[in-house]
């Protein structure tokens, strides 16, 4: 859904492996999406390589995707024609100007209609005639000198760059690096202090050496459970350092 | 190359299928990158689908990718283990914490060492004891329900967002969107106003259609060619809408 509740679908014109059909299908389960229409597609057997891989995609997206004429498309949706090949030339406007895939989200954000991504061959892509009736031009960044991504892997790279409009929420937790309390890294540092002392660290290098574990710490943004853990084992350590007329009983 | 000019490797660990190993070499060429790393790798025949899938890879990438032992790989590089199962547990620190894969550049950005990004087994990917051996964890965010993307396409998805630190131009011109300038744009604005006059457009109303194209241009950020083209279009239109009498010669 895109930020205004309208749908993406995605559309594959004219592919000619079945396999890349089944590629697109499921980086569409996988990054939300569930309407795939299909302009003269292969044979999709359900034994053959669509539903190999398809992954858990041949369970719905694959099996309910439609077919449909380029004009379905065109009169039906907002339609973003993807190509590897952009214009030198800003005087042309089949592919200028062009999206980068990362820009779509911001795009799709002041789009008030069903929009669809579009896809085209496999070896020459969408044809300049097909691109001239698509209303945005998408294309992802790549070596200059191969641009051309296979289909199934620009189809994977675009509903990637998708994602924000069309998954609700991801695998990851809340916070995949929770970061631990400046009071918690505070704790570590002071024990850290404690425990040069207890080695007997020269008093001349002790700020050195504090200063070295908080521009580390620093860096690493530790999390609460690597502050605490590593809090413990320096206070082993700084009891068992110490001389053992200071030790606690 | 990283920012300070050291190499980013990929490594592929215990794939199975050689169509995989064909896409990874794929992408890598696709984005910038040529070394592969092979753990346990299935039999590449160069007659089959790892160099299928390959496209202009397999000039390169593919028949100069080693083999190399696991072991290599954490005595040799800064290992990023690539996985699509993070922890919701933060006290576990096999999976925690972890990157997104839009999170990579800036964390390479800091690391002074030869890099290998490594992907899994396509069922069960890396390994808890392989993972607990890398020294970083990175996962693309995805469908809550269904996180795991085929391995081909999430090494896709990954190099991808290294794009920033392997390319260093892409097949796009420097400006894919080259916008007008606003004197350009103002000498449109004038015309479309001459244009309104030259119709008898009623005067009250004259304010409100020009604020009404500002608004509209102002969204579509038009690019030179589009405002010469329309205001050269719009001229013809303002000279032959003019009373007969006022016509220039």
């Amino acid at each position: 859904m895109t930020g205004s509740g309208h749908s993406i679908t995605v559309a594959a014109v004219d592919a000619e492996t079945p396999g890349n059909v089944g590629t697109i299908a499921r980086a569409m389960k996988n990054f939300g999406l569930s309407e795939l229409l299909l302009v003269d597609p292969p044979e999709l057997d359900p034994d053959g390589e669509a539903y190999g891989f398809a992954g858990r995609a041949r369970e719905d997206v694959l099996p309910n995707a439609t077919e449909c004429s380029f004009d379905d498309l065109v009169e039906g949706y907002h339609t973003i024609g993807c190509t590897a090949i952009t214009n030198e030339d800003p005087t042309k406007h089949v592919r200028y100007p062009a999206l980068e895939a990362d820009e779509l989200v911001d795009h799709l954000g002041g789009v008030d209609a069903d929009v669809a991504v579009v896809f085209g061959r496999e070896r020459v892509g969408l044809t300049n005639d097909e691109l001239a009736r698509m209303d945005a031009i998408c294309s992802i960044p790549a070596r200059a000198e191969y641009p051309s991504l296979n289909l199934g892997q620009a189809a994977t790279v675009v509903l990637y760059e998708l994602r924000e409009l069309t998954l609700a929420e991801t695998q990851h937790p809340e916070e995949l690096h929770e970061r631990a309390s400046e009071a918690e890294i505070d704790r570590l540092y002071d024990q850290f202090d404690d425990l040069l002392a207890a080695i007997g660290h020269p008093e001349p290098k002790r700020a050195k050496a504090n200063r070295l574990l908080r521009r580390l710490l620093g860096r690493a943004h530790p999390t609460p459970r690597e502050v605490s853990t590593l809090r413990g084992i320096l206070r082993r350590a700084t009891e068992l350092s110490e001389p053992p007329d200071e030790r606690p009983d």
